[in-house]
């Protein structure tokens, strides 16, 4: 039995109540752990989700958050590479079962026996990591203890208050980019909606030197697109743009998570194209299957393994791409969250200050 | 302007008639072209649906077949690689621009200026092929002429009567195959609906080397499933068997033409698999997109390229594979397409005779 110390957390303890300070319990760090005093966190949609009183698989009490970064205050004996006061971060994966074929090669993500642990809302079954819930409870908090092989090192240099975003929006985008072969550049890659996501896709693709198209609802959104390194504009709601764009595209990485028009997303692929779906769209799409007759692909993905996590935070480090990002403090969470319920109309991420909260 | 020759042929004048004998035009061979006189031409479902009245896109008079085989009659100047006697076959695509990307490439299937000119009822817009009607006119007839690009060379040895199905059922089954890498072997391979289509699947990709699964609604097929190469298989309509399967395939190729339950087949991809599409399934699927975040694909494909048919046709006969079919004359023509359009219980492809049908 490990013992268990207490941190404070921002969260919901009921599914009716608002967000409160109140403490929760963590592992002290076994042999091959490593606790990190959280700094920062970034406010990803998905939290937004797990908040909803209508989202029936929350588990309460809710410490949302999976984009941690912070700086290192104990290590396990078996931790060679990580040392009490480096800055390190960890993102939307915090334990898997380190004994099948996709945790061997680094695709933790796809755990087969069980799943991946979420860093919040998820059972503890791989036992890495506890909490004496039963449940994780995620970044919105003073304090992380979690297994080295989900810890990553954030790079000299880096700021920390970008790495949160990295972890979760980043490799969300990063590791599809990879997985359909545009990390060599020469690709035409689509972003479909840019916010959070979308912006790490643009600014990702981009350094990989693919030509980038991005594509939205919002004509407005076009200057800061570009600036960031979009090649391309086209406007989703409008059929004319949508033609100067037809069968033009090698990849679509496609960020909506509200209701959208597959089918016309679908027609702006070239042949052997693919559009992953990275959103949680819950209402079923009708698609007929006639469009995929010019051999197109609909796929999806799903965060990224840990390995290419690192990658894409090096990767970032090194070609100095930063989120644009907001900070912000515990007691604007509720306005944050109406904010990303809302169609998010700023290109932005919002992290939390965990020292300015307390 | 070629000149044109009479060739009886085997169609529906009008919309409500019924099949009957009648002449249509063909043009004399320009000096790439090749005749050659009909002997079989396999009965494909999709004669069905083109002559079905409720087929608002039907040309009249409508001359079905596109899995045409016979012997060389006439050859242009310029053909220097087919003479009279050769045997030969043409499946779906009679014409195409011979000027595009894919056309190059050998891919005439996706010709990018037109598209291919199906066999019959296709408007003869890259004008190679004349009829006179302004559209194409298929296989149930004395005689073709086409462009040598479009022909097929029936290996010595190949039954004749063979072939036609190889040139549209067996080349709708390689193509996928080959594209997503099964041509090599080792791969598991699943087949669902055992049929026309399904039984060149299963023996293709057995002889490649695949392990192969025949996914079916009807347990009775399986023992003959088993004997043309399946290693398993799956009752599609039994979630107990569906369960046996789950993400055990990284290739699906799914002939069903009818209503069916994407989601659950799906299911029985392995990580990174694909499905892919390949009958004409009018009614939408719905589909929600998280199924897809374990990184699996749907697709589709629609026949395959000149260069990919003959190359089916001479894997057929370097690993002896041979469609059952069952013989026909043009008599029975209304009630084979009862059979076919009632669900087919047969794994069988009909091919008329038209020898035997004058």
């Amino acid at each position: 039995m490990s013992s268990m110390y207490s941190t404070f957390a921002f969260g919901k303890e009921t599914k009716q109540g608002g967000f409160t300070k109140f403490n929760i319990q963590r592992n002290e760090p076994g042999e091959h752990d490593v606790q990190f005093d959280v700094k920062f966190c970034g406010i990803c949609h998905t939290d937004v989700t797990f908040a909803d009183p209508n989202t029936p698989i929350t588990k309460y009490p809710l410490v949302p958050g999976h984009e941690l970064a912070g700086v290192v205050t104990k290590v396990g004996d078996k931790v060679g590479d990580v040392k009490v006061g480096d800055e390190v971060g960890i993102g939307c994966i915090s334990d898997s079962c380190q004994d099948c074929t996709y945790c061997d090669i680094g695709e933790e993500q796809a755990c087969a026996k069980g799943g991946h642990s979420m860093t919040y809302n998820a059972d503890t079954v791989h036992g890495h990591i506890k909490t004496g819930t039963g449940f994780t409870q995620g970044g919105y908090c003073g304090s992380m203890t979690v297994h080295r092989q989900y810890i990553v090192k954030v790079p000299k240099g880096y700021p920390l208050e970008m790495t949160g975003p990295i972890l979760c929006a980043g490799i969300t985008m990063y590791s599809p980019l990879k997985h359909w072969k545009c990390a060599e550049g020469g690709k035409r890659v689509g972003i479909v909606g840019i916010g959070g996501l979308g912006q790490m896709g643009i600014r990702l693709a981009k350094a990989m030197g693919n030509s980038v198209t991005a594509i939205s609802t919002s004509p407005h959104k076009e200057q800061a697109a570009r600036e960031i390194g979009a090649d391309n504009f086209v406007i989703s709601s409008n059929p004319d743009s949508m033609t100067t764009a037809s069968k033009s595209l090698d990849l679509i990485l496609n960020t909506v998570s509200a209701d959208h028009d597959l089918t016309a997303l679908i027609g702006l692929l070239a042949r052997d194209g693919t559009i992953v779906q990275l959103g949680v769209v819950r209402k079923p799409h009708a698609i007929n299957q006639l469009i995929f007759f010019r051999r197109v692909n609909l796929s999806g993905s799903l965060v990224g393994g840990m390995k290419d996590t690192q990658d894409c935070l090096d990767f970032c480090h090194q070609k100095n791409i930063m989120p644009a990002i907001e900070m912000v403090t515990a007691d604007q969470i509720p306005k944050v969250y109406e904010k990303l319920s809302a169609k998010n109309d700023q290109i932005v991420r919002y992290v939390l200050d965990i020292n300015k909260s307390i």
